[in-house]
């Protein structure tokens, strides 16, 4: 059964502190990296073997599977695919940037540039759900970047396929090559190239310990979106709320995962105490009961505050993935929500409606790094350069000014590049 | 001397691989971190005792420090730091973005949300030149973003005090705490607060192995803008180019580090021969000769290749921290170059005016890393939190489909949490 706490009356450990799963497998996972770095396709087909019981001739999944695949879709969820695609694309299209120039000044140009990476890598996990969803979220914001070449691994079945949502989702979205490979073994493919698999400059994507540690591993080698943990929801609401429609929610993000987190924060005890009843009423009704038994009687957690403010202060603090506000008038506390990665406004808006259909993105920070990190989106897939240019005379109108300030540093080498342009007779 | 290379008649190898220097200080660095974690500012102290030879009574410079250090500062000096401040603020104020919404559709609001950290921390390097530019370069762009408190960490002297340089820096860029305390250290106190020292959400600035090590390992912890390596410049130079200005150029980089590497690629046999011979004529000439020495010997590389279109290939390929691009009509390439930290066009464009005055920021992408990471800018200082809200009878419009992607993966109380809210009665 969940916890009700009530907020001042336990620490704040209790309110705040977060199950950290901690799997180590720095080792196994350097083991595989340096493998598929030095064997390419040859390694990566033998850990695919090894892990997903798949023998494969090739890692790249060909046309004629894909076509076979988007037979076995029927028109119906197509048109999901692609209502899904479309909300996404609107979405997404409005964090395009755009560069810029400065040129105020006779004879000095300078700006920034913003430029799509040369190819971007999408994770997608397998298992038993297959994340056609998370295929759309992080393919279509690279395809809307500008990115040429979109690289998607994912692990196949035993019988060494991949899952036809997941393919139809990849043709929708426009991935440009589809790799079978899943784990540390993918990641490092991604970030160092194969025979099959291209060398990538992002790495995005969720996954699993070994994907996580490898994407840690391989930073820096290549940029990553994040290290992601479990999923996490945080219900704030008011006593008005319908337990039923809360407890729905609390338990959407419990099924994912028996280490997913699901927190109300509300200012009524009776409300606490209704939506406590409620879970113990809907969780054997679920089809994955005993994910979500686990991940609400050992990460749930209902904490009552005394009033609306500081439900909203703790939300800040735990800094949730995703956020629901059921509340009345929520927009009225929209400007005091400061660190969150998605958040669901008012009555209506479930948290499922943002994870396959509205727009926004699902793939989101973490475990509190939603107080720095941000939902990924097109500014993932871009990077900037910056230019400038100046005329001799307007490098003569600043030189000296350089070379005092480089000279002060002590590097006089600075300081004569600044100079020596316009002390010597034009070039 | 600096070694010339043809291009084609040497290895790939040779021309794009870089120096990576490698000292392992991961357990050092570990113990460090553990050590501030437990024991705050007490440790802090240690350290800055051990590593920078001063018994500090305090952490944080005092105001009447600030005030001492101020009066050492010449109006002339000050009047250059508000300049290059205001240039600073100038590029930097272009990188603010705006919020956006979308409702285009009847009851569905959504949007992203720009909303600075709550804290930053800036290191500052300490050592033989005290990088005061380095201050306005990291310090401007936070407080542009919006964010509430700025704390700037630096090594102290042997004498417990803090440049009076770095601090007059400081005070003009508007940072608003100043620690004492260098190395893994500062990193640490700044990923997890001491008494004195708050937790800062995001971490930037260059710095030795120890910093960068320190903040690979608290990354996730908090965010960090790079691990960054030496320092580079590649200059793309026509034979019309003076060979005096070129080797001037490369020799402003090659004085900061014997690690750090100056590279020229041209489409001239006869300009490199010049350049070379130029190189050893002003070497000699720098007060940091024996630095550059090093560097030029074991790091510097002439390029030469047939024509302007593959000295450019070559520069996106290395994909430099700094590129000068040495033509006559430089705006013709600008769409070539993709992958460069900071761009100086033109024949007038010395680095060193980006080091200190022009305006873009001189915190830039190394070893590589232009293909995926950008200059530090405003970005580093915000993140995005995306909001969604619809009424209920948006939601009853896409429930079904919420429901049938959600069973689709396997999801059924995903299904459940969409269709909850419009099956039953009203709440």
């Amino acid at each position: 059964m969940i916890r009700i706490m009530k907020y001042g009356e336990v620490s704040n450990d209790e309110i705040f502190d977060r199950a950290m799963p901690t799997v180590n497998v720095t080792d196994k996972v350097a083991e595989i990296i340096r493998s598929v770095r030095e064997r390419g396709d040859e390694a990566l087909l033998e850990y695919t073997e090894k892990y997903d019981g798949a023998k494969l001739e090739s890692v790249l999944v060909t046309p004629e599977e894909m076509e076979e695949a988007l037979t076995q879709i029927t028109p119906e969820f197509m048109a999901i695919l692609e209502k899904a695609a479309a909300n996404i694309r609107k979405f997404h299209s409005r964090q395009v940037r755009n560069s810029f120039i400065i040129n105020d000044e006779p004879g000095v140009v300078m700006g920034q540039k913003v430029i799509p990476v040369d190819r971007a890598g999408i994770y997608v996990p397998g298992g038993t759900a297959p994340l056609s969803s998370t295929v759309l979220m992080d393919v279509i914001p690279a395809k809307i970047a500008g990115v040429k070449e979109v690289v998607l691994t994912t692990p196949p079945g035993k019988d060494g396929k991949i899952n036809a949502a997941i393919l139809a989702a990849a043709k929708v979205a426009g991935a440009d090559r589809i790799v079978k490979a899943g784990g540390a073994q993918a990641i490092a493919a991604l970030a160092y190239g194969t025979e099959s698999v291209p060398k990538t400059d992002k790495i995005v994507g969720p996954g699993n310990a070994f994907v996580a540690e490898a994407k840690r591993q391989v930073y820096g080698v290549v940029s990553i979106d994040m290290i992601a943990g479990p999923s996490e929801i945080l219900v704030a609401a008011d006593g008005k709320s319908n337990p039923a429609y809360l407890a729905a929610d609390l338990l959407s993000q419990a099924e994912h995962d028996k280490v997913a987190s699901a927190v109300l924060v509300t200012d009524s005890m009776e409300l606490a105490e209704k939506v406590r009843d409620e879970l113990e009423k809907q969780i054997p009704q679920l089809d994955r009961a005993e994910i979500a038994r686990i991940s609400i009687d050992n990460n749930g957690k209902i904490i009552v505050a005394d009033d609306l403010r500081t439900v909203i202060d703790i939300a800040n603090e735990i800094a949730p993935e995703h956020l629901e506000l059921c509340v009345d008038n929520p927009f009225d506390w929209l400007d005091s929500i400061r660190h969150a990665g998605s958040v669901f406004l008012g009555r209506n808006c479930p948290e499922a409606l943002g994870d396959y259909l509205a727009g926004p993105n699902h793939t989101l920070p973490t475990q509190g790094t939603a107080k720095f990190s941000s939902p990924l989106s097109v500014d993932d897939f871009v990077k900037k350069t910056q230019y400038t240019y100046f005329t001799r005379d307007a490098l003569a109108a600043v030189a000296e000014d350089v070379a005092a300030f480089a000279r002060m540093e002590g590097l006089t080498g600075h300081a004569r590049s600044a100079v020596i342009r316009t002390m010597e007779s034009e070039a």
